[in-house]
């Protein structure tokens, strides 16, 4: 099925501008944004922001060649955004520099993160038994070319603090200034980033969130669960803002229910009770905010990457589900703040 | 009028994998293509591959928003193939590590490099009379946006050798044989990357080029010319490969016709007679390569980025009558080599 346009483009968001005593420039740490418009769109665009070590990429064709979620919910009407935060992909140019080493083996490591499996070398990679993954030679390729470094100080760090976030979030809430009322899509990293976006800005009407690793807390109230996650403290007052938008917080399969000693199974030991107790934190302010574990749904195997899983158009399904409960979907009006 | 595509996606093309002791590994030096392809698609695909500190956004939305060559050639009913070089943008990740200092203003160069007009600090930047740029500070803001640092060793340097060449053209080759016979549309320093390119693979049936500015000569034939380009040698069995193939290079306006010791001048100075010299030296051995002077086919006012520029609608045009007077523009067949 032919996919119809009403328009498409890009442009450079937010951003610095540094002006040397000459009146030379330099302008850096914007964000890049991809659009398309189709036609009668719904009123509610999707903003799809990446995780860390990646960039746009995330959101278009799978590593076996397969719709994306951009495809897949142009078809379905919703206009996209797909981005790359700043000192990330195509907003690469920023005031704060960086040394990117020569290339080091690592992907074991992002095996394992990313949940396709296990890989601890020297022991080769085990996959983990019905992954939803594609297991060929050009596929598992594709995937680890989906991997680019940050060309700055990072935006996108576990711990969703410094100069590189606040780079991130001031620029994304930009984007959301100047496009309106819109859905935020956050995936890992960028989980973090998009609750401080949400703050900076009440254009981002609500959040779904595959996979965050990092939380906000009111300050003073409910105290942050133990583990991993570095649950960044707010007030009371900024908190309150999440709980006048939807949210949801989705995981995928094969979280260890202990810790390994192995990072990249400890990280989703640790970042499901922090989300839980998010969720409740919010809900307990009066928000409406829901954690939907994918098994629970009916789906076996999911990744850390759900949305470009084999299984992927099942999981955007329920991202439909959840868009149309919340009438976030319509056509004919956006729904009041 | 909507744009309708039969199907678009993405993928990562040629590249390295350094594989460790202990079978770990590390993908990298590999390029991104974003494609597009309309219903009765034209037999060849355009591929754009940008120029030196830029990306794909060279060929997407201009600065003040309006179509670019992406746009324009997919309504023209081409299939458009627009790519990150390797290490660059999209393709971030790298084998050769790099330093990114911190943001130093710089652009005062670019803008005389790009030919918007001249500026040298602490003057003010003089756009030239008649220039096809808009001036409003919105549109210089995205100007500047378009840069993006490398991230490795650089693959688009103006010499167009050394490690960084070697993975571009190896990588853009690799693409050349995944997609077919298409066309190689390129910019500044991906000049004399494509030339290269062309040699690698015969899937390059056709190169456009906007102001190219380094060239390839047959060993032991005509010399290169004086001036900036530092000409390399290939031998004559090799060059020849570049006399099978359609050939136009393009150049804008407000090329001095002196030196005046500012570089952003005097490598166009320099450039113009280097692409004269190179156009001779294929034709001489039975090519059929053609220089465009914009002005003389009167459009005045063209800068570095003629296919971005306020006229680029008229600059498009003169690029469909050469596809079409080299039939490259064909839906039922393609030419052969």
């Amino acid at each position: 099925m032919p996919i119809v346009l009403e328009t498409q483009g890009s442009f450079a968001f937010g951003g610095a501008v540094v002006t040397g005593a000459d009146g030379n420039t330099f302008h850096g740490d914007h964000g890049y944004a991809q659009y398309q418009i189709p036609p009668d769109a719904r009123a509610l665009p999707l903003v799809m922001w990446h995780g860390g070590g990646q960039f746009s990429k995330t959101w278009e064709t799978t590593p076996d060649g397969r719709d994306g979620f951009q495809n897949i919910f142009l078809r379905r009407g919703f206009s996209t955004y797909i981005i790359d935060q700043p000192r990330r992909g195509r907003a690469g140019r920023s005031t704060a520099g960086t040394t990117i080493p020569d290339g080091e083996p690592d992907e074991a490591n992002l095996f394992t993160i990313f949940r396709l499996g296990v890989w601890t070398p020297p022991d080769p990679p085990r996959f983990f038994p019905g992954v939803q993954f594609p297991q060929d030679a050009d596929s598992i390729d594709q995937y680890f070319r989906q991997v680019t470094p940050d060309t700055g100080t990072p935006g996108g760090g576990a711990d969703g603090v410094g100069d590189g976030a606040a780079a991130a979030t001031d620029a994304v809430a930009a984007l959301f200034e100047k496009i309106g009322p819109a859905v935020l899509i956050t995936h890992s990293a960028s989980g973090t980033l998009g609750w401080q976006t949400a703050l900076k800005n009440a254009n981002v009407r609500a959040i779904v969130s595959y996979e965050p690793t990092v939380f906000l807390f009111p300050e003073g109230d409910a105290p942050p669960p133990p583990g991993y996650a570095p649950a960044l403290p707010v007030s009371p007052e900024e908190f309150d803002k999440l709980t006048d938008i939807p949210i949801q917080i989705v995981f995928g399969d094969n979280i260890a229910s202990e810790p390994a000693g192995i990072f990249g199974v400890d990280l989703w030991v640790r970042s499901v009770p922090a989300a839980e107790a998010f969720v409740d934190a919010v809900n307990a302010r009066g928000g409406r905010a829901e954690l939907l574990h994918l098994p629970e749904a009916g789906l076996a195997g999911n990744t850390h990457f759900p949305f470009s899983d084999l299984n992927n158009v099942a999981v955007a399904d329920l991202l439909s589900e959840f868009l149309a409960e919340q009438e976030l979907d319509r056509r004919d009006v956006q729904p009041a703040p």
